[in-house]
């Protein structure tokens, strides 16, 4: 049998179906020869409590949807760790899907998880709104937002984090390296608020630093192509000094230089978001702006699990929040200008 | 209302629930009117048709429970976002749960996913077996292991990889570049038949090539310390090309021999399993014997698919295991015995 159901149980055992629940749940009066004949069958079946029945008296699965866009992406992959391990300490099990930055995946996602009667929903939300996201919401399950908001559902609690420390002090390592010039490439920001962000910061401060004329920007889509244009364009601008806001591009740019036989460091000192293993391996390896991914995360999972915990939630909490400090490391991709 | 049942939808349209759920599966004889009127009360409510209830009747919910150790690991990333891909071009939803390596996460997992009514698993398994994978497979729901096998689960379908064709490459290519001895740093081998496998694999190999007393093999544990001291005693026994059964460990090395000053190629000749994303962006590029994830996740996915459109799966298909070959990928990370 596929699924061991409690008439399977009662069958097993020779009584009644009602008897069994009564046996099971504790309630009214069970001889003490009747619940070991419950017991022995539900152990000689592997009788598991089907958590659907229980979600209906309960509405508690204990099991939380967590989507995130890429897994391959190593900020997101250590993301999704650190909330899922908060959880996993709290007694939830995490279901991870993944959007790979599609609206209709995202929306797929989410119809499943409303589908299965989950508990709630921790989503790093994929573009603007959707149906999806607007009827999960509306279902009032406890939904955070992480890394990422949404115009529109303004009033879903979010974890991100604020670009503006570690984009102050990156920008001031790189002055203190003498660069006058500073390039900023700004990734697919059509797709986020969040890069929509970083980039006015790092706009708003390098205009007071610099002076608006030695201040460069561009944005990239998500492929190689565009990335290498973008790095030619700003060579030929004679900028030597580069902050990216996007990892991927940085990743990407990494890997054109190293075709280009270009050396970070030298022909172009760089800064990137995100404190990925592989800027720690790199060689020099790279400055960052840090957005304390684990700390980002388990915010994100503390708040979720105050959500569940309070069965109100009066308050629809902007007011709950809340933003990480970026902090810089700096390292050996950023040196002296020529 | 946090979840919209059908009753709502029935008090909403004003009707009784059998009807609206005749109206709803399209059974009985039912009004055009009131077929328009339950139509338009599921449009005001969005009312999603309970998975749950429809699994009790058809047993499908088109999800799949995916289990991978760990998504920072590149590799395993990869292999779920390629099983992933392909399932939802099927029209099934993935939720992806990690163990981290424990047997214990893998447990809570995989009871989470029975209580859930899920269609099937795809278990990447952890270790040993244990009584939760042997309950899960006992159920009889398609069940695919990839990447992994479990000693006395041999019966469950199974997609890996064949370490012969790389490993075999991979000693030819360090036997080309002059070296006589040949060091293999073959991980935990204690959490997996596929490391024991991939370092009974290389012994054999380079004891017929170069002789058994100039074969050097070292296991890990999951830590720094373990690797850096094999990296020592190779380095004391004098050998300079190592083959690395374990990604992780290469991570480890590499980052190991930057602080130490020691450059790949040079000071060691490396070659690793796995064809990460890291070992391409790295200078020198790492040498690789690739698993093709890809192909592995894909007809892991196909293979699942296969079963879950078979009512009866008859054969619970040693047969229908399969391996997919290992291919060596030389880069630069390989250079010439001084």
């Amino acid at each position: 049998m596929a699924y061991v159901t409690i008439r399977d149980v009662a069958k097993h055992a020779g009584i009644s179906v009602s008897t069994v629940s009564r046996a099971l749940n504790g309630n009214g009066r069970i001889s003490k020869e009747t619940k070991a004949t419950v017991e022995r069958a539900v152990a000689e079946l592997n009788y598991i409590p089907d958590s659907r029945a229980q979600a209906m008296r309960s509405s508690k699965t204990r099991t939380v949807g967590l989507l995130v866009p890429d897994i391959r992406n190593g900020y997101f992959a250590e993301l999704a760790y650190s909330i899922q391990d908060a959880l996993f300490d709290a007694g939830y099990c995490t279901f991870i899907g993944t959007s790979s930055e599609s609206a209709s995946r995202q929306d797929a996602f989410i119809m499943s998880i409303l589908a299965q009667h989950i508990d709630g929903a921790i989503i790093v939300p994929q573009g603007e709104s959707s149906d999806a996201l607007k009827l999960l919401v509306e279902r009032e399950l406890p939904v955070v937002f992480v890394d990422r908001r949404v115009d529109g559902l303004d009033d879903v609690p979010l974890v991100d984090s604020d670009p503006l420390p570690g984009m102050r002090a990156a920008l001031e390592d790189l002055r203190a390296h003498g660069f006058t010039k500073i390039g900023y490439v700004s990734g697919p920001v059509h797709t986020s608020p969040t890069l929509r962000e970083r980039e006015s910061v790092f706009r708003a401060l390098a205009c007071e630093m610099v002076g608006e004329e030695h201040v460069f920007v561009e944005s990239t889509s998500f492929d190689q192509a565009s990335c290498g244009s973008v790095l030619k364009r700003m060579s030929d601008a004679g900028v030597r000094a580069l902050i990216f806001g996007y990892s991927q591009d940085m990743l990407r740019a990494m890997s054109l230089m190293g075709s280009m036989g270009l050396r970070m460091g030298e022909d172009f000192s760089m800064v990137s978001f995100d404190d990925l293993e592989l800027f720690r391996l790199a060689s020099p390896q790279v400055s960052v702006i840090s957005q304390q991914v684990r700390q980002i995360g388990c915010r994100g999972a503390r708040l979720f699990l105050d959500m569940v915990g309070e069965p109100e939630r009066g308050m629809r909490a902007q007011s709950r929040s809340q933003r990480v400090e970026t902090i810089y490391v700096p390292r050996g991709s950023v040196g002296d200008a020529r």
